[in-house]
């Protein structure tokens, strides 16, 4: 226990409890990690209720045990009340089931006493001229500033060297040899670092992020820029032994001549003055199994050393001395091969395979494998400690590999490989040579047949991302295997700290949009709906293990549409392949999850948000900020749109996960797109003849929903997390409240002119008088407007009525009759699609206008659509098996599913059942 | 119903059934299989009973229905009576539950009727300068007589040509870039035909037997000598679509120098004439499933061509003309891209990845995996036909892969590899370089702790073989989903038509060393051992699985000894690894077979077969028809014996297959020791100091257990098979007979001097003056020497009576007292371990001499031995289940047993309830 060692607590117990009015609890997303090696996660706050300039927050247990936490603002209110903040709290022996955070003013003296009390743990950081020197009480990091080591040491707290010169490595060729090329090149590359800064507060947490790009190796002969521009996190915790790493690259190359043919980390590991049969080797298996092995084996033999020299071995614990061994073994070692390199290869989703050598040179010899690895691999001795390196979804990213390299020599080496080099090379190419698809016109007849928005030059790969993260563990001795299979465990699902569902739903902070199953009245309609929902997250899930939606750059997206002729997804055909985010499935699971705290549906959504944010948009070039539609290949389509790339689809992990870095980054990126869209015109295909745009910043031609809305949603992001632009973007998000409404038809207008500098809006080119336009799609409503403008309306609280109006008027109109369009706007709606979809806005008008009527129309539209991308109350709602000889793989398929319906099935109703209660 | 539309049957069935008493019946080893594509087996009959040259036989259903049959000899009895034989049944639409085999003297009536009515059916062969044309009556394939094709056309009975240009391929390497080697050559090889033969009788079945090399490709401009030679054997029958493939390769490369990285078998096929949307693609999946795409597909689309356009092309049917299909896809075809190539990799045993491309340079689609597939890809059109190709073990025999190219162009492809060159390139290197193991005291001593029997230059793939076994089957169109799944099923279960086990007992042409379960009193104490000998069975079974002994090279093996501490066999201890038949394991399987039928023992045999006659054996070079003794690498170890290569192994097989081919190959091969032992001295480390041997033909040192029986084993089998030196090989057989026991101490002295031109014996240079030596060793008697000499004894009946009692003394005294062997040989015994595994040399005597004091003995040394190497009542007979982080994946295990104990245990109890009944 934390507490029973620490004199003079029965004070502070008393005053952390005298504040538990105010405390929020917050409890593990599964059940409680067996090792705690630090934990970061963040909390919502009402409007008003704790003036960011002076709060503080301490932590406890339930019991009022007092727990070491550091904490900062992630977004503020407008009055400049805390809206989020994020916390860090340190390693521990002590794992508590739950833990109360209390914020209170900088007097109390609960925040001082508990200073005092856990400044033995905190981190130490040592800034010289060429290092950074971060000490967690457990380990010691050295973080060169330049050069190509990321980590140039980790020591243990005993002063061992346990890992050094910690480096990332890329491995490329410049065409593909089964095709026939002659005169490939193939080049090695090592980081090179350009930038490292840290956290300001590094007391329980310390950040250090590294920036920089893969360098030619030093021996290599051949030329090659430097590419693959590299941000590596390091997190480091105070009292612990592990350091998160988030690993993240940019794809610069040219993909018809860049192949990735391994991308990795590596470690080398000081292995001086251990008896080779005192270092040991695990690999992680399945299910929390792991590979038990010493460099120089002694179990098995025809004589026996002896039991205790055996269990030593298996168990990673220092051998008796071998003058008590039996003698046959002692003076046989010699004739005992010492196996130097192991490696694991997992290149399919479903199974692996793991060899070892004795050296190079010699053949590798097989170990049994199995189906699918932990991803962990250590390397150490029992004496001299060692390193263990992990990475979160291992199997799903496949091609992954683990290399465990000269184990029996003075220095040996761990390498996780994110993209194995045992496996064919990474192809980026486009999937086919265009089909002649030369002109606009033919692009769009292409559409026709394929739903494919293809052309040339936009199906890129330049400028997407992938991010993973990685888990590097310290050991002052080999650790027991139930300790590297429970840490195997948490790499893979990071241990996450989360607040209940109706603490969240009560700060009002992540939205209005969606409420607790147990706040909307238990009618049969409801509870139908819940199956439904509860459905649809348990078809996805099993989905993506049937169809293995997993790969390097495919883990976390799902697709598009369904073949029912053929039983599978439409993973071939142009734009029903890959999903891209259409219409909102993040959205979904995000607001499903905040209703439920269900832990496997955080999971899904987190995995979505990790995908979408990196592979489906763009951070370098003229498409940065913006993402790419759907299809074959995540990048391939030529719409480059900020819908796909909308921050309100990363919010609720950005601000539940306290703040991920990489995702505040993906975030802030999206303001870039004010940019791309001088470069990028997206509606170039469609527009009428006649309309002569160039794109100017001072006059974007865009649509309120599929243009506008993803950068508004950057734009109060920025505001709120307070980010290096934020007064900017609450200026133009105010500007735009101010002028939008002036626009004659407002939302109906649809598409208008957007001065990119301002934030003021005026009429389109088509109607320069702004007599009225009317330019109505199904799209403008599904790609989280309406959770974008109800934030803003949320969180700007004086923001313009007439802005609010219309914007209700347009939420009205949509699904209203055509007469009562035709009565308010001259004309009834062409495109009236997506009903069900849209019930949501419907819904939001009658919160808004607390019209009853307007709820059941709601309820109406969303039971009784019959179009397309719906689900019906009649539908199956259950799945059907396919085997035999029908379908390769045996799956469940649910053909009346499409991604399109169930993500705006799925919202809607989380959103209709918030917005008005239950269907009376 | 064949029979139905055949007139003149009634005379035909009556004499049929007047001849029923002497029927045969065969059944199908698992549930009669979907199709009868043709099907050869065997059937051994009674001394005595069909005189060779006046037999002829005829097959029927259980009632009558005649069946056409083709039948040759496979085994005599001295007595030219017949001793077994092998039939071919005809490809049929009707698949019977089981046959009757009859044999009948040359003037019968049912022959020529059978004979008549069933011409229609028979194969024709036309025998042209460069080809030989082979027609089915389903398929015309023509087999050219030289130059690269193996095939160079196959034909439909409708005239279509469906394949072309059947050739193997080859890829190696010079090196491995990964281990820094520069100037590494990379080639194409290519199969060159240099002898093609066909079977004699080819009415209901032909084999055409190619044999050659692989040659470099016309196109290289490296230099390399031809190699790899191989063995392909077709097999045809009479109205069958299939044809049965047995492709033997022998590794004659350096293994330092020449890496396979792909081994496969291509074949074209045309598809001009055929639109891309009537073009089909069906690989084989897991558990039957099937990919159903086409080239060009119509499913799926943004605008539906009509239901029975997508119904008809999921099914391979031909699609409705384009002028009814919906215009928008019959306009839009141009823009629906068609997919040149497929390829799956199966590059472990547990996980497939599939994908496909529209071209070469474009970047290849992921189409969704899964665990294990099937192994059989089928390439063809609804109007042209196609062609499918899979391999027997495809999961099992990991890496492998199916390529599908050119899809879209005049002619496609199917390549088969057996070795993937997607994955890393085949290492037979040593596994150590050898540990400083340069004189035989050291590696005496390196054998003391490893208990690997190192040498330098022993190590060597040099003369290895692997046989695998690939199904073509050719189509007039595209065949349904369900058949190719079937046929996938048959292409890794190839049906097998097998007597009764009560019927093969009761010829005693395969050994008395058995019986069934049923014909030993159910005592308790027999309950017990069947119980057990059941669990070994299932263990070994599970075991496989578990474990994975899988791969290219090691399907088909098991692994010798248990390491209880790491919960793994001792996969990397030296002799401790692969089991290469050691102590018989292969002598237990096909016996337990025997005596109960059981379907999953016969494919577990059917393996070790496959497996330890071709990997675990030389074919080529100094060491042909040698063994190799267990080790790391199935052919490490420097003990080269004919103990491990013994035909007695192969022997069930080869006669119940109906005479496999490539198995009597290497049963004939083994005479070839006859020359090794000039070059392989086996005893060189060992032999005592003083004692000068030089190896020559006619005074060979030899082993009469390790050395000679297998030797005789071969003696034998050509006798009986009466091969091209059977007269040579009785000759020595009994000569031996005669010279043997006139060793003083006949089969006690152990070792003598062979002269293997002659077959007599004479005594060991330790001895000239034949005063009695005693050499025992416990390993003499557990490589098939009791089984080899029974067989002799029962074939040759006139065998000198001398030579059975010696063999019987010897039988006697090795488990007798001390005391007994002191008074009979002046010395008691030293080695007299392994008593387990000799008592059924006791139960042996005991039958021999009718000693029922003996057989209480045997079945005491086998219940109450309590040395290494046994399995006692007392064990626990149960596997334990190991999980969590103890093992890398989850296994049962059995740390009591060991293979030599199940070997001898299984062997043992089996020959025991044979030769004495059960304990009493
Ligand atoms: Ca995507
Ligand atoms: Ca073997």
């Amino acid at each position: 226990m934390v507490s029973s060692a620490l004199p003079g607590l029965v004070a502070l117990v008393a005053l952390a409890t005298s504040a538990a009015s105010d405390a929020v609890k917050v409890k593990w997303l599964e059940s409680p990690p067996e090792y705690n090696n630090g934990v970061t996660f963040g909390l919502p706050w009402a409007r008003g209720q704790y003036p960011a300039n002076r709060t503080t927050f301490t932590a406890s247990s339930a019991n009022d045990d007092p727990v070491q936490l550091q904490s900062w603002i992630t977004a503020y209110w407008p009055d400049d009340s805390i809206k989020w903040t994020g916390h860090a709290i340190a390693g521990s022996e002590t794992v508590y089931d739950s833990y109360k955070i209390t914020p209170s003013g900088p007097g109390n003296a609960t925040l001082s006493n508990l200073r005092r009390q856990t400044k033995a743990n905190e981190i130490t950081v040592t800034d010289s001229s060429d290092t950074l020197l971060v000490d967690t009480g457990k380990l010691v990091v050295a973080f060169p500033k330049a050069g190509n080591a990321l980590i140039s040491s980790i020591k243990t707290a005993s002063g061992k060297t346990i890992g050094k010169n910690g480096r990332l490595i890329l491995k490329s060729q410049s065409g593909i040899a089964e095709e026939g090329q002659s005169g490939i090149e193939y080049n090695d590359f090592v980081s090179k670092i350009s930038n490292l800064t840290i956290s300001k507060d590094s007391t329980t947490r310390a950040l250090i992020t590294v920036q920089g790009i893969h360098h030619l190796d030093g021996n290599s002969s051949n030329a090659h820029v430097d590419w693959l521009p590299f941000t590596v996190r390091f997190y480091l915790y105070a009292n612990s032994e592990a350091i998160r790493t988030v690993h993240t690259i940019i794809y610069d190359g040219h993909a018809k001549s860049d192949f990735i043919s391994g991308l990795g980390i590596k470690f080398d590991v000081p292995l001086t003055d251990e008896e080779l049969y005192n270092r040991h080797v695990r690999i992680a298996g399945v299910d929390g199994g792991l590979l038990h092995e010493a460099v120089q084996g002694l179990t098995g033999l025809r004589r026996d050393p002896g039991k205790d020299v055996r269990s030593a071995q298996f168990n990673g614990t220092v051998l008796p001395d071998k003058s008590t061994w039996d003698t046959k073994v002692a003076n046989g070692l010699q004739y005992i091969p010492a196996w130097n390199d192991y490696r694991l290869t997992q290149l399919s989703s479903d199974g692996f395979n793991l060899k070892k050598r004795t050296k190079v040179g010699q053949s590798w010899v097989k170990i049994p494998g199995g189906t699918r690895a932990g991803g962990l691999a250590y390397l150490g001795g029992a004496t001299v400690g060692g390193l263990a390196v992990g990475l979160r979804d291992f199997w799903k990213k496949y091609p992954t590999s683990l290399d465990i390299a000269n184990a029996a020599t003075d220095e040996g080496s761990i390498t996780l490989w994110l993209y194995s080099p045992s496996a064919e090379p990474l192809d980026v190419r486009p999937y086919h040579d265009g089909l002649g698809e030369d002109t606009y016109a033919k692009q769009l007849a292409a559409l026709e047949v394929t739903y494919e928005d293809f052309e040339d030059g936009y199906n890129t790969p330049y400028g997407i991302g992938r991010t993973n993260e990685i888990f590097i563990y310290g050991f002052d001795s080999t650790p027991s295997a139930d300790k590297l299979s429970a840490l195997t465990k948490q790499s893979n699902t990071p241990p996450v700290l989360i607040a209940e569902p109706e603490y969240l739903h009560s700060t009002k902070a992540i939205g209005i949009n969606w409420n607790t199953p147990n706040s909307t009245s238990g009618s049969a309609a409801v509870a139908t709906i819940e199956t439904h929902l509860n459905f649809l997250i348990d078809f996805y899930e099993k989905q993506i293990e049937q169809r293995r939606f997993y790969g390097f750059w495919d883990y976390g997206d799902i697709q598009h549409s369904y073949d029912a002729d053929r039983h599978t997804w439409r993973y071939d055909i142009g734009g029903y392949a890959w999903d891209n985010s259409e219409l909102s499935p993040d959205l979904f699971f995000w607001t499903y999850f905040l209703r439920t705290g269900r832990a496997d549906v955080y999971r899904l959504a987190e995995a979505q948000v990790r995908h979408g944010a990196e592979v489906d948009s763009y951070h370098l070039g003229n498409f940065t900020g913006l993402g790419t539609r759907h299809g074959v290949q995540h990048w391939g389509d030529s719409a480059k749109q900020v819908r796909i790339s909308t921050p309100v689809y990363r919010k609720s992990f950005y601000y539940l996960s306290g703040g991920d870095e990489r995702t505040g980054d993906l975030i802030h990126a999206v303001l870039e797109v004010e940019k791309a869209y001088v470069l990028v015109d997206a509606r170039r295909k469609v527009r009428k003849p006649g309309v002569v745009y160039v794109p100017d910043p001072k006059a974007l031609y865009l649509n309120f929903g599929t243009d506008w809305a993803g950068l508004a949603s950057a734009y109060l992001l920025e505001w709120e997390r307070r980010g290096p632009r934020w007064e900017e973007a609450r200026d133009k998000l105010v500007k735009t409240a101010e002028t939008y409404p002036l626009l004659k038809n407002a939302f109906v207008t649809g598409e208008a002119l957007y001065n990119s500098q301002t934030g003021a809006w005026s009429p389109p080119p088509t109607d320069p008088g702004n007599n009225g336009n009317i330019t109505i799609s199904h799209l403008s409503g599904v790609f989280g407007v309406l959770e974008t403008i109800d934030d803003l309306i949320h969180h700007y609280a004086d923001i313009p009525k007439p802005f609010v109006d219309a914007w209700i008027e347009y939420c009205y109109y949509y699904g209203a009759t055509p007469e009562e369009q035709q009565a308010r706007y001259g004309v009834a709606f062409a495109d009236r699609s997506l009903k069900q979809g849209h019930s949501r806005l419907t819904a939001y008008a009658a919160l808004k206008t607390g019209n009853a009527t307007l709820a059941a129309r709601a309820w109406n539209e969303f039971l009784t659509d019959s179009s397309l991308d719906e689900l019906s109350p009649d539908d199956p709602w259950k799945t059907e098996r396919i085997g035999g000889s029908d379908v390769l793989v045996e799956i469940d398929e649910a053909p009346w599913i499409s991604t399109n319906a169930a993500a705006l099935y799925g919202l809607s109703a989380i959103e209709n059942l918030a917005f008005v209660g239950g269907p009376k």
